[in-house]
């Protein structure tokens, strides 16, 4: 948004202001010691290890920092650094005075970041484990429910509590009314009784009602704590392949009109409510075996593109509200593309490195799929929409796809001769190597219909796949020729453009998961739709509602007609 | 809401004035030729087939009456009954105008009706066929995804549209964008044009799309409509079992403090914002086998509990939107309930009429788990919460059960000695025979978490099991004892209506659910949430909103910021 201060998504422990990550051998631990003074924008103090946007950045860089340069690390800890404070959750004032899309955008990256904690629980071996040391209220004992594991002080007077219904008028939003019956198995009417009962649950029935795994008096607290965390860290299933990859900062030029990195830019139009991102294929070849892709570190192509896409994704979210239709073109060269591919599906199984970048784009993909944009993927000469790459336009919501060659066009990026037609690519990474929320991989959501599709579709890997084809196999949804290309596409953007954000906003996201649902998709869909209607109302959000009143010393006003 | 004329869901075919119900043999039809001027309410026209509550009602009351009171029927078709009209969907000056929460009751009501429709084409051998012979847009189009086929009229201008994002800003809500996924295998692209496209799609591309299942000219439709309702009627399982029943009028007295029938009563307290119902056991003899019910009945107890438990949850629904908190007791002989339990149990394998008692109870206690309003079941002496009554409590929330007896207390209805302790009795009902909409068993979802303590409780069917015994089985939140059931159910009661209506629906719609979804699941829980919520925005909602802003010329306007 012109005229307010942008988001950068981008730290490192040295810049850390809000949590400290300690490292001791096989064992991690983030420490939570939120600054009251450090909050990312004006207007309130997080007191009490609450949290903003800008402690989340730092979890989220840490727990992702720690799957790429720390790989010796099986078991990670979260506790409280504050006396007698584990976190008491999203800060109320930061919330109160938010904007709704604000609020949206912030609980969407907060639900991501705990997401990630499970995913590096499951996908990495590194087990999280909650050491709730303190008060742990709200997105707090949220937190927790994200860990694995969760060990609980037992002091007469320490208890996880989800007081948001009671004193705050919303949901335990960040997965935690899903998580605590569908994780954790509590039965639904003692989630009732937590989720309704400010002061939460303490000791030993805290334990009885599966709200923790165990509860510890403080003598003993840390020695249980790290039991367990030994524990965690000796099943741990870790893949071998040398010292961590140092992640270092992202170089992200931004002007008014383009966002640019090495490898990913995004063309900005606000009059069209535009963004046109292209993602770049490999310029250098492929390293030699899982040696040469350790060399490369960071500069290794996929890892590069990635932490790139992933920055520019949240970068648009948080800065660029109004920019709803993201335009998806890749440029490149498919077969620099696809050996890639092959590394990494040669490596990801026995080397952490592979494995890591791989969960990665998984991760960033799926941001795609709950990002709260239009996306129209175009495929155009000149494109390398091969494998990994074809995700990203199956993630969109609408394929365009040039049949033919464009007489008139530019060309491909830095001139040459003209491309020839388009063409796509699918590889074994089109099935299952980056499932969405729902389990499924993309290909398998879009034919969810039509299974037989999807077998024909495994029959088609490994060689380009041109557009009428591409049309028949039901890979792109249209495919105009160059005399149409431009109008249709022009039009398609423009009515996308003239649609209510919020009802575009709605429908996608009951269209793009079909099929199964996960505790991820009932969070991201079920208990966030939830969410963020009742931001919206009054009963909340209104300037007697009870987000808004809270601290006041007023009670709040509710309207009692029930919806 | 006082103040306001009352809405009865009650009617019958001789009272229609938006449909007719015709029966031709195996075959029925559902004629939708709508009343321009019979709105419920005033202020709006229902043109072209559009529907508000009151048609909805009497498309309900078409549904339940073809499976009770002809059971000879085995395909139902509905049509269009104006020129080139099928259905235009719900009225958008009558959405307009209402209020939130009437527009969410609303949805709510049609959706349920939708249900109905899939129920009877999957459990009663009354398949759905839909005879698009005109327009159907919005909510009609969505009606015909109710249905188990769809025919399309192919004469060059008949369409299928969704045009709800296009033109109103608000989601095709009843269900349309998840069976268009889910149930009718749409790619998710082409649904997104689809739903995006007001014009919508005609003829061959609506058959290529899956949006239909068959095109026919003009000239053709009738005979290839009859053809597949009779292909449909031919594959019934419809079950035998002799004559139809006739639902006749309910027996339903109101006045400001109390709703009351024969079987079901409810008192109502505005000040406390509690309506406490109790469902009354059975107080003949249970009859005679299979034979025996049909000579009952409309006056067979559990069709007439059911028929009154129903249509008593309509009216609170839609009448007292200022009752936040449903107490549930019932009174009465357990043995007498278990009675009947055990004649449903031994017939409805076989007897129609059996069957549809079940299914119609499964139906009413599916309307109970998605009801907004806090449910509170209090289990005393002189209760029978036994088999299919205790399906009420496991409803709830939370139940509260009483140790002991009550000493002061009032005795069970109708004087005579005081009544013994409370008990529960759990019977193979409990155990599938009245499915959730997430297609398990209340007693399964309950312990979700612990799939142990299900196979425990099947062993501990057929005998009364009192409070101390039910805490520890879990089958209630709390057993207090004479000593603290009074102030402890107050101080529930009254902390529940202390807080936000809005939080407890939402916090209620997440936590009586966990476990598997399914497409009814979805539709309830998923695409309610999302359209709930853009039923609150200013784009659509809003005075210079796209819902607000239809039909006068003006164009809406849009708030373009995504959240």
């Amino acid at each position: 948004m012109p005229g307010v201060p942008a988001v950068s998504f981008g730290t490192d422990p040295s810049r850390y202001r809000h949590l400290r990550l300690e490292i001791d051998g096989e064992i991690a631990q983030i420490v939570l010691a939120v600054d009251e003074a450090g909050g990312l924008r004006p207007g309130y103090e997080l007191k009490l290890n609450s949290y903003d946007l800008g402690v989340d950045i730092e979890l989220a860089d840490a727990v992702q920092r720690l799957r790429f340069e720390h790989p010796q690390v099986r078991a990670v800890v979260i506790t409280g650094g504050l006396d007698k404070v584990f976190c008491a959750g999203a800060n109320i004032r930061m919330l109160a005075q938010s904007e709704h899309w604000w609020k949206v955008n912030f609980c969407k990256f907060t639900n991501e970041t705990r997401g990630a904690i499970e995913d590096a629980t499951e996908h990495s071996g590194q087990t999280y484990l909650a050491a709730i040391n303190g008060t742990a209220a709200g997105g707090g004992y949220e937190l927790a429910l994200a860990c694995d594991e969760i060990i609980l002080v037992d002091d007469g007077s320490t208890a996880v509590s989800l007081p948001e219904v009671p004193l705050l008028a919303v949901l335990p939003g960040t997965g935690g009314l899903t998580r605590l019956v569908d994780k954790r198995g509590v039965r639904k009417d003692l989630a009732d009784v937590l989720a309704t009962r400010s002061e939460g649950v303490r000791g030993q029935t805290a334990r009885a009602w599966r709200l923790v795994d165990e509860v510890a008096p403080r003598s003993r607290f840390a020695e249980i704590v790290r039991d367990r965390a030994l524990a965690a860290a000796a099943r741990s299933r870790r893949l071998p392949g040398g010292p961590g990859v140092p992640l270092p900062p992202l170089d992200r030029q931004v002007s008014d009109t383009a966002i640019s990195y090495p490898n990913v830019t995004a063309g900005l139009d606000r009059t069209a409510g535009l963004a046109t991102i292209t993602v770049h294929g490999p310029r250098e070849a492929t390293p030699d075996g899982a040696d040469g892709m350790h060399a490369l570190g960071a500069a290794f192509w996929p890892l590069a593109m990635c932490r790139e896409l992933d920055d520019l994704i949240l970068w648009l979210r948080t800065n660029e509200v109004e920019l709803g239709t993201w335009a998806v073109k890749t440029s490149g060269d498919a077969a620099a593309v696809l050996a890639h591919d092959r590394l990494i599906e040669a490596t990801a199984g026995q080397d952490w490195l592979a494995s890591e970048i791989r969960h990665y784009l998984k991760r960033t993909l799926k941001r795609l799929d709950v990002t709260s944009r239009s996306l129209i993927a175009l495929i155009e000469p000149g494109s390398c929409f091969a494998g990994p790459l074809l995700e990203l336009a199956l993630a969109c919501d609408r394929q365009y796809m040039l049949d033919g060659v464009l007489e008139d066009g530019p060309g491909a990026a830095g001139g040459g001769p003209l491309p020839g037609p388009a063409s796509v690519v699918l590889t074994a990474a089109n099935f299952g190597a980056y499932p969405m929320a729902n389990g499924l991989s993309r290909l398998a959501t879009r034919c969810y219909g039509e299974p037989g599709q999807l077998a024909k579709l495994e029959q088609e890997t490994g060689r380009p796949v041109e557009a009428a084809e591409a049309l028949e196999l039901g890979l792109v949804t249209f495919a105009p020729d160059d005399l149409d290309w431009d109008d249709e596409v022009r039009i398609a953007l423009e009515e996308r453009a003239s649609l209510s954000p919020d009802a575009l906003t709605g429908m996608e996201a009951n269209l793009r998961f079909p099929g199964p649902e996960t505790m991820e998709t009932k969070i991201f869909a079920r208990l966030t739709a939830w969410q963020n209607w009742i931001f919206t109302r009054p009963n909340a959000a209104g300037p007697d509602g009870a987000l808004r009143r809270y601290g006041t010393g007023q009670r709040a006003e509710f309207d009692k007609k029930r919806a």
